[in-house]
């Protein structure tokens, strides 16, 4: 392997020749050689958004002159739109500031962008790591903004979308088979009935309240942290730089980031991360729902509910017909565990904190960042490979909703309620139906038995006469 | 023990004279041996009023006659004030759906308004604990209703008035120490200067924080399901009733309850918890630094950081002067872990609904309750015992801050940076002062070196010249 | 309210005349207005199991005289037998060492003990609540040999045996059911078919495992901390003292208690409650799937599987006969949520100890309690009350199997696989069975399909020939 | 991209030329367009070892030839070297029984035993990927194999290996400095001394214990279920397969695999990874206790702890020398929280099986799998980086416990405990030493005190007279 020298205060070091990486991060490659989950792309991305912006901002300012802002901001142009993708080969499990991932950033851009003046990389000139792609920052307040900055473009630019997708799919269907009247389920047991787009319809509720919980979370993350430097006091950062560079932030990415009005909270808790995951877990706790009502709905083929049909995606078996495997809601449901294990995660880790700094940081953006990801894929995942095709089998769930003892009910009033009884229990004991039954025991015709006994009826509050 | 015969479909059963509640709960007893917690109190009064707002509706709605509304509204009044707390004896482990909690409600106020009626207990006459006390309702939509009322009543009411306190107490402690400059501390390492408010101030506003994420929950708690009665569709409910028995609710409590558009939703899931539950665990997060930060600044009384003194509220040690154990601090992250574990339990329950019912109902109630309980008493007696009486030791935070090494960065200006490193390292070294080592070095006096450390002029952004 | 002046070294305080516990006890009451819990009575009576272990200790090696120890001894074991449960009013959100529930152990022995001399409570003469009590001990190493006493009667006493009645009721269940041939379900799906009492075997099987985790992890909780006293040195303790009072507290319990060989882990570290308590989450995740399997299997009457029936305990519907809802189920898994944040907790708890110490000592004690408590009278519960009363509906599961079309496997050998899948797709397509299927396809006749499909003999390996 | 046609029961689909998986991956790819994380390189290799194992017991019973068994076991044997990896690029998040990583498995060994026996790949000639690779066997008896072999092979393989470094390290830590006495600390306040080595003999037994728990839940994971094929019941396998390939992947791996007694449990159940995870967390927060104690212990340089340095590996500040910033800490406290989610993650996805099937396989093993190797990497990392450089601070070690108030408690003897607390109180009120206090209140002499207050002499204890 080719190499090159690089060096930080500890020394020099040397680095592969085909990596725009310095010292540090080599350093960080040595001493922490642990799994393999490598800090995540959208904090990579969003250590990009922010160098640019602090560059702009620095130059605004008038601390940074004109040709530095433009050579940071190419470079960073570059890892913005992930083409640097190599160079960054840290862990999450690194020093708990993601200090390490910060420095790797700066030296990446830095040699890129003495690359681009024609410079000589490790000689930190024309643009220095530190003094410049750094400037006006620390570690401790450049990886929470990266967190906060990817944490928003992840939940509004695409986990928005996807969910949305599922969501509107199911409207459709709960809309489409508003009139197919089922049977209802209480603790697994026959209830009485409502329609399967009555059904499915709580389904886009639930997904609703969860969307509402997440959208009213995002204001805490889109408070930043830059401007506090080391500590949160904003020691050596230039009075006017939080405002500017979080507006510059804003710009970059079309989201209301603003600085927060408290430092000391934001480099020392990351509290809003808990609350979002939390509202995240509600999602989860909805996709669980619906992702098991379907697989429930569509068991069998003769041996189960089977009151729908979902797409066969996949071989479920060589021999059987039928056998549709509900392996979307498998994959669903298995990322609702995931995220219910990350949400622990990411509690443990921000409560944390001592004095001025959580040293939990990658952990916890790890952990968000996977969440969001993996429930927008799901819902997506879930929605074209399975949700569109969700049928209703009319013909099994008339059937069972047709046999049900509990449609007895709307015989109250014509014979009462013992005579009601009377039926519902014969029914079962024999196995017949209701119908039978009563015209069995004398007590209607079938024709009135029908006048009644109308299913479509029972899905909704009592009809009053005007 | 004196008994009387109570009845219910199954047949009769015997339950205890002195005793309001009937054939249900004392079966409920019998079939669920399993151990101590009792449903949680708030749950029963927010059972008493809605069984009160229920008959306010229905009568309003010509369903049911005034004195029978009245009998059911004055029991429904000694349940809502707690007087017959002795007649609730069933425990959290029951029925999913918590029936057997609403049936003992009913049998309650049934017995309860026919004593009063100077009738019979166990006639059901004249108030029948079905078709009165229950009249419009299921179990299936009383039960999350009443988890509803009383988890808004236990936020608002309880959790805001006590974390309010604690946060108004820190917001003073920030004011009064604003210009208390010490050490800052990262990574447990020394760092550069802040103020002990600044450090204070954060904590204030991770509260803020977190109670703004609780705020931000609360509207998805007070939409209701009572209405939707046994799957949803409204069944047997008057059309008119949903809307009303919410706005009775509304007017009882006092909170802006309305009812919730879908009902499905709302028996089917209980994700509004999971939301609410994740800010609490933000609250959780918070209190933990605090109480972490608030423990270690107290540590000592000599071989600690001893930067504040807080009360001693008990015998830390019998001979030992200043041995102050920061026992306030244990209760309070003892509550934060039970917290956590109640976020989990909360999540897990939520997920698990199937059809149109979740039947984890009282298991969710009973985590939720406790953890807003137990946040908002361990915030008052973390407010009343220790954070009322944190005061800090001048003299130490003078000592601790004067002798850090940190402070050499402000004489890069004056003597370079690398003079600078040198007095650190030297210092440092030696176990000497900085100013005592830059005097003997020979690089500054120790009038130059006064003039240009200060700690405090090292707590913000730079100052810029006008 | 009657009082009398108890002391400690902050000064006196008044007691109520009618409770043996002192100033400790009373000043803890003012200063931890938190929440409900109270100190788990197993703490109690194992906290008077130590204290009469320790007296026992103390005499035989020199350190106390004979009539004292009979005087704590006789009134500890009043506190065993849980006779002054009344005198231990402390809440669990403490002290995070339990200090003062050690203190009100030691005040109520001490009190109770003069009472019996004929002494003057609160003279602490002729036994004293630190001198004679808690000689030779320490807050710190008294209340995790506490906890570990608690954990291991809860476990071996109480969990055991209710445990073993559930596996043994549905081993008896799997023997009986063995040969009643029913669908195989997986991913939901129709399966090759195997017995119930083969479905049930499984069940046994995970508790088995469960038990034996939870076997192979109670060593650890029988080394204890005692001995130990304030930092794990023993200092102030009598070098044979560790030794004599765990053989003490073995003899007294009938578990085979030892010293712990390091009491620093053990008074700073309770990771043997992690242990555990995984174990018993693995025991709770056996339970889930055995409750869910049983109300999946149960559901019906009419629009469910409906392999088996259980007992019906309280009113399902009032005029829905054979609506049984699955209760025990729904209490049981209420429990596994519980279990789930309990394991939380405890792992969130046991990880925040600090040198010499760990101050999250209640609230592992009482997650950990509680789970073993909820586990064992849930498993109970659902023995007695169900499981004892699951019966297959045999016409039911053989219809549901008959129907399968997954039994066209069995057909293979005979007419090739090609026909086969031909049978089962026609048979699929019209909702026919297989066997007229095959009989209208010409390809069998009904002899030769049942002489070939057998579900019976598709429940186990390939039959080889002999 | 160049393609090949494949198919499966579905009919054909391209794959690219260059990979040796089929049509079922290539199906998987696009229904599972989901998060990034691989199905993990160890459950690869276990298939490896599986199929390998499957097809050398297969040619022993009689069921597959020579030829094909040496096919099989070629490819395999580099599937299990690991060279095949760029042909497994199914995602965790697929089906829930991992059924498609199976046929990936089968499609891959199939295709590049073809090619070796110079066929045609994909004309499934002569080695077909479920006739042959897969012959006795189904995903759901291969699948969960898979995992034990994984989970087994991870944990005693590679954990204990790398744990063991790190408790030896400390071990001789400890014992290197079992006579250095330093100030103990009890609710991070000063408590009576104890030895650094005493201190971290503590964290030794911590990891003991939890090793200890390890290993004691491993007998678990040893039982295999291959040979229950689809239900567990092992229809069409022979009935000596379980046994003989049990023993087959007992030889090939080294650890004492046996097949399963109850393979219904085997495939519906994944308790024995709940419980092991349980185990692991107890590693977690024993290395939580220790990482926070290192990080606190060598807190400073000037205002913190400062009784130990740690190795100074990357920079921590340009100008501040002796800022060391516990970035090792930092990463195994990451680690611990990861773990903590992932054991919540494990426990839900193991309590959701249903019948004869638990769909939650990959996440599962995912989970685990991480922890396995977050923990043994983090232990080696913080063992390579930290431990071995932990060297105490005698000086500072010294001067804290020297000055700590609670050596008084050693004149209790000599001048009674009055005199004692007198001391003690007074320098507490003056900040004097308690040596210079005493000669000041004329109580001892400077050789008096020396006599008589020996920090050595308090770190055991009593010393009884012979």
């Amino acid at each position: 392997m080719s190499t090159r020298v690089e060096s930080d205060t500890m020394g020099t070091i040397e680095v592969p020749t085909d990596k725009y990486y310095g010292a540090q991060t080599a350093r960080s490659l040595m001493n922490f050689d642990i799994g393999g989950e490598k800090m995540p792309v959208e904090i990579i991305r969003a250590f990009g958004i922010l160098k640019k912006a602090a560059a702009l901002a620095n130059f605004k300012l008038g601390l940074m002159d004109e040709k530095t802002r433009d050579l940071v901001v190419a470079a960073a142009d570059e890892v913005i739109a992930g083409k640097l993708a190599a160079h960054f080969p840290l862990v999450v499990w690194q020093t708990g500031s993601g200090t390490q991932s910060n420095m790797n950033v700066n030296e990446v851009i830095s040699n890129r962008a003495i690359e681009m003046a024609g410079g000589t990389m490790g000689s930190k000139k024309p643009v220095h790591p530190n003094d410049h792609v750094n400037m006006s920052q620390s570690s401790n307040d450049t990886y929470p903004t990266a967190m906060h900055i990817a944490a928003v473009e992840a939940v509004e630019n695409y986990l928005y979308e996807r969910v949305q997708l599922l969501r509107d799919t199911l409207n459709a269907k709960a809309e489409a088979y508003m009139d197919v009247v089922k049977i209802g389920r209480t603790h697994l047991q026959d209830a009485t009935p409502l329609t399967l787009g009555q059904e499915i319809s709580g389904w886009v509720a639930q997904i609703d309240y969860a969307m509402a919980a997440i959208k009213a979370s995002m204001p805490q993350l889109k408070e930043l942290a830059l401007g506090g430097t080391a500590v949160g006091t904003g020691l050596n950062a230039h009075p006017d730089y939080a405002v500017t560079v979080a507006k510059e932030i804003a710009d970059l990415t079309g989201h209301d980031f603003v600085t927060g009005p408290n430092k000391f909270a934001l480099l020392a808790g990351h509290d809003a991360f808990v609350g979002t995951s939390g509202a995240l877990k509600q999602l989860a706790v909805a996709f669980m729902k619906i992702a098991n009502d379907v697989r429930w709905l569509a068991s069998g083929p003769r041996s189960g509910l089977g009151e729908i049909t979902i797409p066969e995606n996949e071989p479920g078996s060589s021999i059987m017909p039928g056998k549709v495997n509900p392996t979307q809601s498998e994959a669903m449901t298995m990322v609702v565990a995931q995220v219910m294990g990350n949400d622990a995660a990411i509690g443990f880790a921000a409560s944390q904190g001592n004095f001025e700094l959580n040293v939990f940081k990658p952990v916890i953006a790890y952990n968000f960042l996977q969440s969001v990801r993996l429930l927008a894929d799901a819902a997506k995942s879930f929605n074209d490979n399975c949700a569109i095709g969700i049928e209703p089998d009319r013909k099994r769930i008339k059937q069972l909703v047709d046999q049900s003892l509990m449609l007895v009910t709307a015989l109250n009033r014509k014979i009462g309620y013992d005579n009601a009884a009377k039926i519902a229990k014969t029914a079962h004991k024999n196995g017949g139906t209701l119908r039978d039954t009563a015209i069995e025991l004398g007590l209607l015709t079938g024709e009135e038995f029908d006048a009644e006994v109308k299913p479509e009826q029972m899905v909704g509050p009592l009809k009053l006469k005007k």
